[in-house]
């Protein structure tokens, strides 16, 4: 139950004179908390080619009106803020998520900024991560990053649907679609999250992009920084829905894919 | 809010006639999801010497009426099912936690099992291992696991308060008490996760032990099988509370401490 249906439950109550109101009013709620990283599956599983949607977006909103992920068999990138939520296509168009779209992995979160701080200039995403890391409060803990504004330039990248089921993540990345963007206006939305999560989401900085207009966009390669002002949602709670069925339960998630991340991840070989 | 407290609100609301009643017994609530495996920091953390206790059992109970944990700076083992939750201390005795109590790192869940099947004999631990790992579903997904009967033979450890903070847990369980236990009744509670929680719980079996008149149990380092029932409580779902103060947050969890935690939790070297 959230904060808006107890009030108007509240207000009904006393308005129809029911005794239960002010009990209901005082009792301790269950609120949704808004201070945890929810993700679905799990990123060495994508990497492992479980690709198929086993979560709803209907059922993604409910966890986070902010966040980062990909859609059944990586059909495009997902960027979501202030509860809207986008598809970029790997032919560069952006379209409306719908709460029967799936995903096989993606991570959302309330997001409320906690504090934020300028980044006068950063060189690269390298530069941006360097000078990012050394404010953040712990390396232990997990964070929500946005930045709004203009940005010198932003490279990113989409990857078309996998026709072949279960295909590598490192071999679907190879044929992503790149774009670039020049003097841009627009958003930046992801997270920063320790080593400790390592397998389960993508140590480091994971960013997506969307332009101003909602036209373009993508998960970002790299990116110049000038005068940005970067909100951090401190989140220490975290939370994880595993697939109950399809190729996830037998997946092989034993191994250290760090490497094949790193090529998918920053276009890096 | 629980199912208890809905429809006690419902049976009052009806019985005040108050409109809303009918209105709010048809509205979704956000009861606890009682298939989630949650957990209080990580288990490198607690290696590493984040020792002091940042949640009370309080809190940890609305989270799982089940479940195995420590005490601030290690004071002994806690075991929990049905709702009861124990400490058995270093000296051997066992006490009942109070909610005041805390924890450095501890795993809970609300077990209701979903299958089991018999152990006809296992000689050890090891063995033990082997066999339930044959018959797990998926080698994906986090278990809880109970044993309820009589056992040939039960060996465990609770280790002392520190008095150092910060002490290592490898140094700490050094110090341990080793109990024994022949031809003993009682109940096995624990938890089965996969390779893909390494550094934030204990990847494979985790069990405690208390004896049916509740008076001892421990860690359990290893023990003898003869026709028991496991029961298994799936639990797709994994959740993690990092404590937001204290050495938690300056804690180096960079490392693979899984040696380390072989040594601590099957007093192997």
């Amino acid at each position: 139950m959230n904060g808006r249906m107890a009030t108007a439950l509240c207000v009904l109550c006393l308005v129809s004179g029911c005794a239960a109101g002010f009990w209901f009013a005082r009792m301790p709620l269950h609120e949704v908390d808004q201070d945890v990283i929810y993700q679905v599956s799990t990123i060495d599983a994508l990497l492992q080619g479980s690709l198929e949607g086993t979560m709803t977006y209907g059922e993604m909103k409910k966890h986070g009106d902010f966040g980062i992920a990909t859609f059944d068999r990586l059909d495009g990138e997902m960027i979501a803020f202030g509860g809207d939520f986008y598809q970029i296509k790997a032919d560069g168009k952006v379209v409306a998520v719908t709460d029967d779209m799936t995903t096989p992995f993606g991570t959302v979160t309330f997001f409320s900024q906690d504090y934020s701080f300028p980044v006068r200039h950063a060189a690269n995403f390298s530069d941006f991560s360097r000078q990012v890391e050394e404010v953040l409060p712990s390396k232990n803990h997990l964070y929500a990053i946005q930045i709004r504004g203009e940005f010198p330039y932003v490279m990113t990248r989409s990857i078309p649907r996998q026709e072949t089921p279960n295909a590598r993540l490192v071999d679907a990345a190879a044929n992503q679609s790149i774009f670039e963007f020049r003097q841009t206006r627009g958003t930046i939305v992801g997270f920063w999250t320790p080593d400790l999560v390592r397998g389960l989401n993508v140590p480091g900085f994971h960013l997506h992009f969307l332009t101003e207009d909602r036209t373009g966009g993508g998960h970002i390669l790299d990116f110049i920084v000038e005068n940005a002002t970067v909100e951090v949602d401190i989140t220490p709670r975290f939370a994880m829905a595993l697939p109950e069925s399809g190729s996830y339960t037998s997946a092989d998630l034993s191994g250290d894919l760090s490497h094949e991340l790193d090529v998918v991840e920053k276009g890096s070989t």
